[in-house]
């Protein structure tokens, strides 16, 4: 059971900790290459190491060839266990502007829920963390345990470089158990632990053809267009069933349980409810034939994430452009590698050039999939702290996203980390209006102090010995 | 033949012609609805209308529910014909921009050409007759016969509402002949007469999906992709035999005569010269098997224009865009109908809907494909005139392009038109760096010159009468 004082000390606490996060969340650090986001990424990296110093920890702001990593270590306990906590500062694009309410770096609070780029994914979640090392520094008599933070900034583009980081700072970063939030209930009131998470290739693929944009009436019918040929390429990288039709591309998929099968559809899911909150009149995609949550989660996919080519402007145009170019991200499940699926693509780029194009494809990020112990007494001690926090049992559930550092843990450093997400499924990660419900930030501030109550039993400090 | 005081009058006055080209030039009177453009068309019109009253011609500036036309009368001179010169002061939009050598609308004289968004297109080709008339006012005795200048501002969207102006203005509009110098010759040193030109429907289909942008991980295989859906209808346009597949888009296409595929084959034509003109390893695009020429001229096209959705910045973004959309032009051969194939598209798109998208096809332009009397007396005093000035007789060709009014005053007004284009393969009409060579400027003021002497002889009135 979580300390009262503690419970106490975060009620007290609540105005001030969301005058931090709107801080944190003020920081534009964008994963991407817009202008000052790199300075964005280090005044969001000296914000956590000043603000984890604050607490007691011992912190650093490491540089790395990307973005710099943060990371903090409380002060040594001997004989007692050592958690892990992963986060990242990194947020994704903004872009439609104009779709948000208010601007994505100008944090605001409406219907109990605060409206930023990255309130949800991932600064409000990983400030959850901190706020419960604050209150175990200052209300609990101290950490009950040894707590690490490892936060990175470059989560979104698929954690570039993070491997050899992790496998360079294998002391630093050794622990018992790991803590991810980066991830989210299966539905409003449901509380849930996620045991698996896709992995990902990101490509880019650009297809150039006459050297200028030509006129369509003098030229049309003697040139390869490069915007029909992108989209032939496109369309036939699934067949008629929905089916990717990269070469190999299904050869290392494991196939799905029949008792999690089971365990899925029990799951309070409402497909008509779930395509009414994205807005759509029915869902879609994927492989026909399977039920919609095999198709997030246990199935890999693909996706154009954005395409352009020749003229986009008012009115007409009436050109052959001179290139078009997708972005196209591939979510792949357990056992897929991402290199024998980049392989495929660049065989499927092969097969399909048309004369007088040429087609160039660039891999912009790639992540393994990863498939957790559900078993272990990292997500069993969890699993209770939720329950305590939030009221319920939480559910045992997959993810379609990726948290690429998850797999390395798992590989490298043999850890399944405990993936023990406080976001709701309406809470717009990576769209306009991002946002992160008030409520879930408080009770995960609890879920995570309890999470370290729980894990720094003296049952668990011998086991994990 | 043309008076020697013609000859003389134009080459003494080249470089205050080329002056006043410039000024046109400059006018940045854009067809669409960027910011300015329809300020810019009205002061295009003023422009010409002023300069056509300076030279004697009664002018007007009308307004029309798009941009002004303007017209202009020649002081009359009974018992001689009438010659209606057509042509059209719009531009098309100007991006990329970055690809210009120059700005587009800071006319630059370069190599022996000028280079400006319509150099070629039309504006350059249309100011090479208000040379001749100039001539002919000024050192010629006054002009041998009618002329008419019938001068629009939509001609680059396919000159909606012209139908029912010129129907509205038939007896201002009545001619013998109608000249159009909105085409190009077939091969630099190759005068040409043109006799086809292709029609055109150009359409914006979009596709909408989820209500926002939405995380490509987490609901990767649950929703359609609007961009994976606009690529595989847009894919699904051709076959495999690069045929178009819209339903009855063929029926009416009248075949190729003999006797022209035989002219055509004797065209000083050499496909990897033209290859190499656009900058593509070899051509492509159009129906399988058949002959480059026969598919730019004779055979209907389909492209896509432009197409854009979802993100396209810098590195990578994991969403399911929220929607896409493309412009797509057809080229239309005759006896196609515009409104027929429209007809075909609206049910290719109902017959291509995805669960839980919704596809919009809007008709951004259309116009009828035109095929002229290739053996009228016209065609005729065109053709000599065009040897007189360029030295050489021309050849008879067709365009894969676009002059809407043409087909109208075919329909509507029993005219066949001269297309005596002035321009060259490599003008880059529609592309960055559009240019016209300057030689083509003076030479054609002097076909322009030596036709309105052809057509005003004796037994032209009387055959015209």
């Amino acid at each position: 059971m979580l300390p009262q004082s503690i419970r106490d000390y975060l009620l007290a606490r609540r105005e001030e900790h969301l005058a931090a996060l709107k801080e944190f969340l003020s920081i534009p650090s964008l994963v991407n290459d817009a202008p000052g986001s790199a300075a964005a990424a280090r005044q969001a990296s000296d914000w956590l190491a000043g603000r984890l110093a604050s607490l007691g920890l011992d912190s650093a702001v490491l540089e790395t060839p990307g973005r710099p990593v943060v990371l903090a270590l409380s002060r040594p306990i001997p004989g007692r266990p050592t958690l892990m906590i992963y986060g990242h500062y990194d947020v994704q694009p903004s872009e439609p502007l104009e779709r948000w309410t208010s601007p994505p770096f100008r944090p605001q609070v409406r219907d109990g829920c605060v409206y930023a780029r990255g309130a949800c994914d991932d600064k409000g979640q990983l400030f959850a963390h901190l706020m419960a090392v604050e209150a175990w520094q200052r209300a609990g008599g101290g950490l009950p345990l040894n707590v690490k933070f490892f936060i990175e900034g470059q989560e979104e583009i698929g954690s570039p470089g993070m491997e050899s980081f992790m496998a360079d700072h294998k002391d630093e970063l050794a622990a018992d158990a790991v803590v991810i939030s980066d991830s989210e209930f299966f539905a409003d009131g449901v509380p849930s632990i996620t045991y698996a998470l896709r992995g990902l290739v990101l490509v880019e693929l650009t297809v150039t053809g006459p050297a200028h944009d030509v006129h369509s009436g003098i030229h049309g019918g003697a040139v390869s267009n490069p915007v029909n040929v992108l989209a032939e390429m496109i369309a036939g990288l699934h067949d008629a069933d929905g089916r990717v039709t990269i070469p190999g591309f299904y050869d290392d998929v494991l196939n799905l349980s029949d008792q999690e099968r089971r365990e899925w559809q029990a799951l309070p899911f409402d497909p008509a409810a779930y395509a009414a909150s994205l807005g759509v009149a029915e869902l879609g995609g994927g492989e026909r034939g399977l039920a919609a949550l095999e198709r997030r989660w246990s199935r890999p996919t693909l996706d154009c994430n954005g395409i352009i080519g020749g003229y986009t402007g008012p009115g007409g145009k009436t050109i052959i452009p001179s290139r078009a170019s997708a972005k196209v991200s591939m979510r792949l499940v357990a056992n897929q590698n991402p290199d024998k699926v980049i392989e495929g693509i660049a065989s499927y780029v092969r097969q399909h050039q048309r004369p007088g194009t040429v087609v160039e494809f660039a891999v912009l990020s790639k992540s393994r999939p990863v498939l957790l112990d559900r078993h272990s007494f990292a997500m069993a001690s969890a699993a209770a702290a939720m329950e305590e926090a939030f009221g319920r049992r939480p559910v045992m559930i997959r993810c379609g996203a990726s948290v690429p550092v998850t797999e390395i843990f798992q590989r490298i450093f043999g850890l399944d980390a405990v993936l023990m997400g406080l976001g709701l499924p309406d809470d717009n990660p990576h769209a306009p209006n991002e946002r992160f419900r008030l409520e879930h930030l408080w009770r995960g501030s609890e879920a995570s102090a309890a999470l370290m109550g729980n894990l720094s039993a003296e049952k668990v400090a011998s086991r994990l010995a």
